[in-house]
């Protein structure tokens, strides 16, 4: 019941593809990361997820096309929907992700970049 | 599965307290309002609620201390906590909220405040 600073818990990691949980609401967790590169093709069979860009442009690929996000703006990703993040020209882009407790972040995927545990930051 | 713009959506009503539905996550719902002056005491009993500041100074009282909430910050008002969110000096503030679908804004109290039906935008 704290207030929460979202660039203090963003300051005190710097790994990429590496969720940190910062709240839970409800069965729901907030999530913060810092995101370069692509990511991993993956979709999450039972679980829509939600991404808040904070900073940066984020790129979410979907089979059939890509949404570009700026800071501020937000996009549910719905369960069964292959998706695939990535930033162009190697920008850092921090999000704010709203998921399942409990969710893989690689879905269906197992990856090189999966991480089974989320540090509570 | 669109983009949606948080400024854009909050430029398109002015009313004070009326939550409005951006985008539904699982079970729970993106909400923005705007909030100025003091709200009414409530508390959900069975849903934890996030408030995301977005523009501003919220205040949000608890019986035994007041939390202070700038642009950046989050709070989780978890199940069963009596709560009062307030602003000051006049400020319009803006906030992203994220909780259950069909939770009732002012909890278990009934007020000329309330608001049954969230319009979605």
């Amino acid at each position: 019941m704290n207030t929460i600073n979202i660039q203090q818990k963003l300051k005190s990691f710097s790994a990429h593809w590496h969720p940190h949980q910062i709240a839970v609401v409800n069965d729901m967790q907030v999530i913060v990361a810092k995101l370069k590169g692509e990511f991993v093709w993956h979709q999450h069979d039972e679980e829509d997820e939600l991404f808040q860009v904070l900073r940066g442009t984020l790129y979410m690929q979907f089979e059939d096309r890509t949404e570009k996000l700026e800071a501020g703006e937000i996009i549910v990703v719905p369960r069964g929907v292959k998706h695939c993040p990535i930033t162009k020209d190697d920008e850092e882009v921090h999000v704010l992700l709203f998921e399942k407790t409990g969710i893989k972040h690689t879905g269906n995927t197992e990856s090189t970049l999966t991480v089974k545990d989320y540090p509570k930051i």
